[in-house]
């Protein structure tokens, strides 16, 4: 493997455990991390519960997108508390109003060559400049923040070779559609898509990042670009050419996977509902009437994506039926906006101009009338994520939009030329685009002194039991198979405004399943101090979320007993401390009721020596004689090691103290310095 | 009264019922009506159950400010419904975005010499033109626009003159504080404030917008400023110049109340929490700490307010914990700012901008942080208005809202000299602006051909029964003193969503007190055909709204009967067709309790003719006599004619369809013209 493609340089450069074999483990060095807002509040408490005193990454940055309605106190108390916290810990702010995280990201913090972990699923827009951009829980970028290696499967690498040149009204969105036609939302799993050939020459380096982040609609663990000339362009463009370095793929380096997309062939193509991957040709569902068009959020967030539409409706009105939502990306896209006449043209056509952030695209306002289709530039169309049920939203490119929202029917854009007489109007990419960091706020030069601002709905993580050696607690509840995250802590607006407060979030825990759970769980945390759970097959599948476990750990469950676990959950219970075990006969899962009551003894040391656990249970019968069986575990090293200590932010909170430790240490004067002194 | 003010003038050209003495009940022609989204809709359902063709206002305009979050279908199904039945009933219709409607009709619609009501508080507004214009409840406006007089007690005018000039860094808003400082939020009731005087002529027409909109807090009727050489300016800067007619107080006539307002000896005023009339210099309370800043609203929507903000953060950076939110007032407002530089400045110092419309000041998003302080340029601080409990909202100018937003401090705008070494920005107003019509969608030509767009949660209201003749219904509840009109039909998030749906908002009825109301209503409308309730003094006291009559009688409240009303409630029982009935005797209150069956004989002919209401009460238990007593009611022969056909949408139900059959009347050919057609 001496000739490289770009994908395998940028992780053999970071490469720390592992070997590059796709499907084996590998822990890589993480230079950058990206927080929003909505994952970063919690992330931040672990940070604090950690004992972080500054980020070891080269550059964090918290980003404020998503929560900005700000209904009630909750979400300004965020932001009050996200400022202060990156202050201490060393991250970036970007106050509420700058902008969407990876656009902005990408303009004032992205390198060529460098890694980064980021708690928001798009991270992958990153890759666009170069960089390996990976999107994962909050945990896992607390860890890298903290200083550790990021783990992942070495993912294959699968070449797409761009030829030729996009044709008048068809633009970048497209090719990721065109994708997204191919291999659908689960073709990219296990896979870094990595681009390449001449056809980059006509995309820019915006054009890459709509591609790189519609990658994550193709379940892809990340996109990747080279780094050339049309990112040294980029980057000079805003101001700061000498981040970059050149990139590129190896000649005659080889790839896991291939495919190629001509350019010239690609047509406007419109995602139906309710599914990035439910892709057509747009002339194939054109003069359907539509109710609003939303041009914005990380999927099309170039200056050049708002020009566009400007320069399409510019001097004609939008029909009178349509709502025209327009999300700027960020404040400096604002300014470049305002410079252009795009702004202009927007806003006397009929543009409503909202505030800078995620909005209508992670469901913050702007959902759609009932029973009307809406059009929009975003990367995501599931079901009622709109905010509305049975919402009817497609997915699109600016030109579609924008087109459509003259006629008021889903468009073609390459019919502008005859319904309008208008021939496609081509961008020019402005020398050096106006720049804006004032609402970047630095980390402090000092974090000790920075104390923390916790509204009363943000609530210290408290501390976590280590595993105990020996217990006899209740079973709470016995599920059955496929129980879901959200059967286990459900989302929805009732829960989510708790997510940084885990005594609050805890009265949620498995209500979906026995709404009566959270008070027998206090009480058996107050008669027994703590309890367990049962279930059989694919226990905890769905959503990542981490308070699955959190909560349930807060709530006092030393260990779930179950058939088997989906991945990511069984990660997660070990993450936060709950021993994961399985039935080895699964006979045995009938032997075990609700209100039994299960005594373990010596487990610490017999899930260190990896020893079957015996399992003895005192049936609630009375008179009933005890029932013994045997479960087991199959953690990893590593993993037995974070769960004995009650998860992974005691470790931390361990190895940050140790290192402080050493610090002192080093700072103490040795024997042979004295004496110099003297 | 040969020497006349402009109030008097206004009323005189208008009046069409009653003498222009204060304190009598006067008619008034209205020329104009103004309509914002959340009252709208309900408003415009009634103008459908009326059976409206086409509104007989000379103007009349559906604008859509408030509800433009869209969180969920509701809102945006509300609007396509608005767009319909404006166009329908032969309104304009101000699209979402367009913006604030009190500054949108006073750039557009507003005409010296008209009246106008408005279903909104701040429609006091376009006072500023020399108009009379009062905010009343929607029923009102319904009336109005289906031609109807506007009805009103002839209030008294007090005349403040204005002399001398504002001084450098005090503005409008300075002055409506001033006279919220000397007559609180109580002072200005039963009474229209007029101004007049030399210091007229440092005072923009939108200066006077800002005076007359916040004139609402004062408790005022309305506000009214001459038409003067301003007033003609400003319509010529609004490509309107034909507009003008001058309208200015006679020479020598009077005021019945009298206040003076040296402009000179004006200094920057503040409104602490939490009411409007707790005014104090600013310098009282400079150097405590802020969270927010918020600039827009009806009470600060000029060009000019925005300028002056640019002007001042201009350069520099508002401090980074402080979140500083720019409601822009309109599309147009924007145009202007993108055109003097306004709102570069202002994004460039650190502004998040938002979406044109009340937003915030109506609680629409934008809630501060818990425990800091709120600067904001609104007409409103009452508790808890802004979304967050506690809150700590303050009312100030735009130069003491930018002026602390650089500090992070409440600061005198004065001390910007000293702490910036800067002098007060004059703004030079445009001699024309950049005018923006695109979103006024004008009424149909053909409203017949016009369909309703309703969506899932818009009901057409429900036929309205006339008053029985005799019943035999239960009293369903037995309440005491001061049951207001929250605990009859509470407001907040769960209810307002429902208030286009009768059959659910009716639900929600007296369910603060009973929450079986509901039920045991439904089940005496199918054993009895309906139900009364009794209650003590001041019944239905608080908030004016109107569901807190319909939907009882939605739900076939036949009769209240109470020892005496709040006036507003009143008039509200008897539009919807509820009786109200008073104890002649206290003593008899005690006679009825909850479960009582009570029958009623010879209603109708009983309440036209003035004649005591017998009121035969059937004792629950068993086995007991009969009780009967009388009972009266107040109602004028115009409302017992209202109360009679079941309400005033009856009424101009019948009304309306007798114009109709009039008019086919005259379109009837006569035997006269059929033998000129021979």
């Amino acid at each position: 493997m001496s000739k490289l493609n770009v994908t395998q340089k940028l992780i053999k450069e970071h490469l720390l455990e592992g070997e590059m074999t796709p499907g084996k483990e590998i822990g890589i060095k993480i230079d950058q991390a990206l927080l929003q807002d909505a994952t970063g509040t919690l992330v931040q408490l672990e940070l604090e519960a950690m004992g972080l005193k500054k980020a070891k990454t080269e550059v964090a940055v918290q980003y404020v997108d998503h929560n900005l309605l700000q209904t009630d106190f909750k979400n300004a108390d965020d932001h009050a508390f996200l400022l202060s916290a990156s202050r201490k810990f060393g991250l970036w702010y970007s106050r509420p109003g700058n902008g969407v995280s990876h656009p902005v990201h990408m303009e004032r913090f992205g390198k060529p060559g460098k890694t980064m972990v980021g708690s928001d699923s798009h991270t992958p827009s990153a890759g666009s400049l170069g960089m390996l951009a990976i999107g994962t829980g909050g945990l896992d970028v607390a860890a890298a923040i903290a200083g550790q290696p990021y783990f992942v499967k070495m993912p294959q690498v699968m070449g797409v070779k761009l030829t030729g040149k996009l044709p008048d009204w068809v633009s970048a969105k497209d090719v990721i559609l065109e994708m997204l036609r191919r291999y659908d939302v689960k073709g990219g799993v296990g896979k870094v898509i990595e681009y390449y050939g001449e056809g980059l020459d006509s995309l820019s380096a915006m054009d890459r990042h709509v591609i790189a982040n519609m990658g994550a609609e193709l379940g892809a663990t990340t996109t990747v670009f080279p780094s050339d000339q049309e990112t040294k362009r980029f980057l000079r463009s805003q101001h700061r050419e000498e981040d970059w370095r050149e990139l590129l793929p190896d000649e005659g380096c080889e790839y896991d996977l291939h495919d190629e997309i001509i350019l010239d062939d690609l047509i406007p193509l419109i995602a139906l509902p309710t599914s990035p991957g439910n892709v057509v040709p747009v002339s194939e569902v054109a003069g359907k009437e539509i109710g609003q068009v939303v041009i914005g959020s990380s999927a099309n967030p170039g200056i050049r994506d708002f020009w566009i539409a400007g320069a399409i409706v510019k001097d004609k009105s939008v029909v009178d039926y349509v709502s025209f939502d327009i999300n700027p990306t960020s404040r400096q896209v604002i300014q470049n906006l305002i410079d252009n006449k795009a702004f202009a043209n927007l806003i006397t056509a009929g543009a409503r101009f909202h505030q800078s952030g995620c909005m209508g695209c992670i469901g913050m306002g702007q959902a759609p009338a009932s029973g009307t289709i809406s059009l929009r530039t975003m990367p995501r169309n599931f079901p009622s994520r709109s905010g509305t049920e049975d919402d009817q939203v497609h997915l699109c490119s600016p030109e579609t939009a924008a087109a459509s929202a003259l006629t008021g029917k889903i468009t073609d854009p390459r019919d502008m030329e005859k319904l309008f007489g208008m021939s496609y109007p081509k961008f020019e990419q402005p020398e050096k685009e106006i720049i804006n960091t004032d609402m970047l706020v630095p980390p402090a030069e000092e974090g000790d002194e920075v104390e923390l601002k916790k509204g009363p709905n943000i609530k210290t993580l408290p501390e976590i039991e280590p595993l105990v050696d020996s217990a006899d607690v209740p079973v709470l509840l016995k599920m059955g198979d496929n129980v879901s995250t959200d059967e286990i802590l459900r989302a929805g607006a009732e829960v989510l405004p708790f997510r940084s407060n885990l005594p609050e979030i805890s009265k949620f825990s498995y209500s979906v399943i026995d709404d009566t759970f959270y008070d027998r769980a206090q009480d058996a945390k107050g008669d027994f101090g703590g309890h367990i759970v049962v279930a059989k097959d694919n226990y905890a599948q769905g959503s990542s979320r981490e308070h699955a476990a959190l909560a349930p750990k807060y709530l006092g469950q030393v260990a779930v007993i179950a058939n088997s676990y989906a991945r990511i959950a069984w990660q997660n219970l070990v993450n936060f401390g709950i021993l994961p075990l399985e039935f080895i006969d699964i006979a045995d899962y009938d032997k075990i009721e609700q209100g039994d009551l299960i005594s373990f003894k010596n487990l610490r040391e017999d899930v260190k020596s990896r020893n079957n656990i015996k399992v003895r249970v005192q049936k609630s019968e009375k008179g009933s004689e005890p029932i013994e069986f045997e479960a087991k575990h199959t953690m990893s090293d590593r993993q037995i090691e974070i769960l004995l200590k009650g998860g992974i932010i005691n470790e931390f909170k361990a190895k940050l103290s140790n290192e402080e430790v050493h610090a002192v240490d080093k700072n103490t004067v040795t024997d042979n310095e004295r004496q110099q002194i003297k």
